[in-house]
Parts: C-alpha cells; sequence; structure tokens
C-alpha cells in the first residue's frame, strides 16, 4: 500500500498510527499542502478527487478522507480491530473519534487559519484566540465524554481504537500551539501513555521522510 | 426512541432522514441552539456530554454525534441499510459523507459563524464570503467524487445511503444561504431527486414541531 500523506497533517497522522497498529507494511508519497500539491491536478485528477491528505492507494483502490481509510483498514485487516463490532461500544468510539474530527480539527486546519489571514487579516493574537477558543469548547467536551466512559489507560479501555488514534494528533497539535491542557487530564493521559506505545511513535511527524523542522 | 433535534441544525436533519428511512417512529424533544440550550447543565451533564445537537436517546443510551447515530441505527435497525458491508462500497460512501461531515458543515455551522460576529467583528459582506468560499471548495470535491461514481439517481446507485443523508442536508443549508451551484449539476440532481422521496421530505426543518419561519 501506499499513503499520500503530509507529516504535519493530523489527517495524515491518524491513518499513520492506523498502519503502524496493524503492523501493515507501506510507502509514504509525501503531499505538501504548505504549497499547494493537494492542489495539483494530477493528485485531484488520479490520486484523491477531494483535493486533501491523506489518501490510500491498495492496488487499484484509491481512497481519501482518514476515518474512511480507517473504516477500510479495519475491514480488510481486522487484527487488530480499532472500531469495535459491538453496536454501543462501536457507537461510543465513533461518538468520540468523529466530535474531534468533524467539531475540533477542522476548524482549526491551515486552509482555514490561512483564511483568517490572507483573507481576514486578522492580528497574531486573534488567531491564536481562535485556536485556542475551538481547542477548549472541543476538548471540554471530548473530557466529558472520557469521564462517563471511565476507563484506561486508553479512551475505551485497554486497548487503543479510533477514539485514541483521533485524539492523539488532536493532543500533539494542541500542544504544538501551545494551548493550556491542565484542565483535561483525561485526555493528557491518553496522550502521555500513547508516546510509550511503539505504533504511535513510528506514526509521530517528526519520524515522518518529510519531515522539515 | 427520542431525538434531541433542533430543526435548522444540519446534523440533526442527516439523523431525521435516517431514522425516517428506516420507518422508525421517535419523539422530538426541541433543543433550541440559537438561545444556547445544548449548553445548559442539564442537557450536558444527563443527554450530551458534547454539549450538541442531535442526542439520540434509545432506552438507557443517549449518543451524540449524528455519523456515530446514523451508525448505531444501521446496526440496530439494518433494515434499510445506509452504509453498505462490502468494504469498497462502504468506504466510498464514507468518503463523501466524511468530506461533507468534516470538511464543508463544521467551517460554517453556526458558532463559527457567531464568532466571526461576536469576536473578529467581520462585516456581513465578509461573513458571506466566508460562507460561500467553504460550499464552493468542498462541492467542488462533492461534484468531482459523484463524477467518478457515475451513478444515480441517489449518489451511490439506485437506493439512498450516508452519502445521501448528508449531502441533501449540506445543499439545503447552501441554497438557504444564496450560493451558487450551478457547478455542481450531479449534486443539485441528488437533491431534487430527495425533494420526491418520502423519508427525505418528513425530515425537512419546516415539517419539524420546533420549526420557525
Amino acid at each position: 500500500m501506499q499513503l499520500h500523506s503530509f507529516f504535519n497533517s493530523s489527517t495524515s497522522y491518524r491513518v499513520r498510527i492506523a498502519l503502524a497498529l496493524k503492523g501493515l507494511p507501506y510507502d509514504t508519497l509525501p503531499v505538501n499542502i504548505r504549497i499547494g500539491a493537494h492542489r495539483d491536478a494530477h493528485y485531484v485528477d488520479d490520486v484523491n478527487p477531494s483535493a486533501s491528505v491523506p489518501a490510500l492507494v491498495d492496488g487499484d483502490f484509491r481512497l481519501g478522507q482518514s476515518l474512511a481509510i480507517i473504516d477500510y483498514l479495519d475491514a480488510t485487516h481486522p487484527q487488530p480491530r480499532l472500531i469495535p463490532v459491538d453496536p454501543r461500544q462501536r457507537a461510543r468510539v465513533l461518538e468520540l473519534a468523529l466530535l474531534i474530527a468533524c467539531d475540533i480539527h477542522p476548524v482549526n486546519n491551515l486552509r482555514v487559519l490561512r483564511y483568517l489571514d490572507g483573507e481576514l487579516n486578522v492580528t497574531p493574537q486573534q488567531k491564536t484566540a481562535w485556536y485556542r477558543h475551538w481547542i477548549a469548547e472541543g476538548m471540554a467536551g471530548v473530557e466529558r465524554l472520557l469521564a462517563r466512559a471511565d476507563t484506561g489507560p486508553w479512551c475505551f479501555g485497554d486497548a487503543p481504537t479510533l477514539a485514541d488514534v483521533c485524539l492523539v494528533p488532536q493532543v500533539a497539535n494542541a500542544l504544538r500551539m501551545d494551548c493550556d491542557l491542565r484542565a483535561f487530564p483525561r485526555s493528557l493521559a491518553v496522550y502521555e501513555h500513547a508516546q510509550r506505545e511503539p505504533a504511535f511513535v513510528a506514526a509521530q511527524p517528526q519520524r515522518q521522510p518529510d519531515y522539515v523542522a
């Protein structure tokens, strides 16, 4: 398999974690979204019509959207399962993953921050406040969901799921942007636990072939 | 079952379509997000820790996040299936649904538009340009995915799936905001087709008990 990926993209980071947890070998094909490579005609036409990273290539099958990719990997390589089969357990994992994927990540991604800069001419202080506002609001929801689950060391018990696959890159982003996460001890504990897990370490931005400091 | 819902919330609209397609009776419990009812302590503590609509109540089980709710309904009431079982068909449906749910909807929802107004003091013209920019960019991706699928009258063939359940409320929102959708004929054709489908009609905002013009 091949993964079109950008080292610092947290949606790419999710898929890298899933591939590593499943022990699936793959080649990384870097797509530098900072210079707009995800909008190149050949990439959009031949790889990913939605003009974004990541995109998985599995033989003749090409697929975008990180959560669709991870669902596909779970269907085709079910060990270990990242999305449980039991309807209620599955629902809890998806609820947390989607809170991150729909309510937190999209509002703070690169294209939105660039629009704030380039079109709305916000100040650096306003951009930082924007970023931290959505992190604080969204992470409060994550923390309440984790409090209700009351498990560990992972979000939902003793094995990582799609919820952890989404949470760890999101916490990494928030820390990189100097957000104050002291109000979210459960999320931080999952993040810290993941730093000792080889699959999560292998997927880190700084370990990717396209990494630049 | 009970659905905590707001008539004009397109994530609530998605779940209403899914419930109607499956023929599942439910009570609507309105949550007026315009006055912040989704942040009330009793709602957050007792119903939905992520402080948003929709939320499904199925006996003692309470669940937030529209796509998690629809996945749960598909697992517990599989007729008709909205998310296919075959891994590749399933991946295509999820890819399109997640493009809408992650890349289009969150950037234009009520809380973000209010932040633009209240914190960044944008002009009405800037707010309209923001809305239309993300619609145009995201719908272009939707349209390319539909062109690759080359099916009809629904997104993926002759029965509605989760992709249609997400696309129809998104198109309805864009039309309500006077976005120019002429560049997206495949999406408009699916939307028009849905206007003749009773389950999609029953789920429309103007048919909900909490509707106000």
